[in-house]
């Protein structure tokens, strides 16, 4: 590790708690972000982007509308595609790296409570 | 894991050696890819976008012009802006999450030997 480099437990470690993420680097006009994922989300879409989803430790499940869900372990990757409808939820803490464009909104059309201010770590 | 999500450690396997990205995953216009770093790339750059790298397992070092290194472990990304030259080295094999735009040429305005075709796995 030096400087200028991103070591995602010791940015997870400042996380204060389940969806509320912290952004760790950009990548073009896209923000890379970690968050901590427990209980349920909020079923949403986002109609003009898709959702990467990395899973760094632990295992989520992303519910989709009309298909099976997704589990994903440790080391696996789903990307939602634009506009269709998902709900992350885990029933024990799941570490999970994100990426979407700037300015996305977490909570995507759904709004809500869950709905987290960009931060940078 | 279920059959639409990517196992990043299965792909990886299906690899054939060093510098062969195969893709896994697309999020909007960019291509998710691994790939096995062992040896000296090339010095290149990407005129036109940044180059995310995030290291799954062992050690490698991002040389760049006039910057010191960067050396990234397990756990640890980095993202090259564009424009900066970079050479990737990593003494022993060492396993990589890449992003890059669809269509992007590993080795940038460089060429080369080790410019690899896009597949995908």
């Amino acid at each position: 590790m030096t400087a200028s480099t991103v070591n995602l437990a010791h940015a997870l470690a400042a996380l204060d708690g389940p969806y509320r993420p912290g952004i760790v680097a950009h990548y073009n006009t896209n923000k890379v972000a970690v968050v901590k994922v427990r209980g349920d989300f909020v079923w949403h879409s986002h109609q003009d982007t898709d959702d990467f989803f990395l899973v760094l430790a632990g295992r989520m499940t992303i519910r989709l509308r009309d298909r099976p869900d997704v589990v994903l372990e440790a080391g696996e990757l789903y990307v939602v595609p634009a506009g269709v409808e998902h709900c992350p939820t885990a029933d024990e803490e799941c570490h999970v790296l994100l990426i979407e464009p700037d300015g996305t909104v977490n909570t995507g059309e759904a709004g809500g409570p869950l709905t987290a201010p960009e931060r940078e770590l």
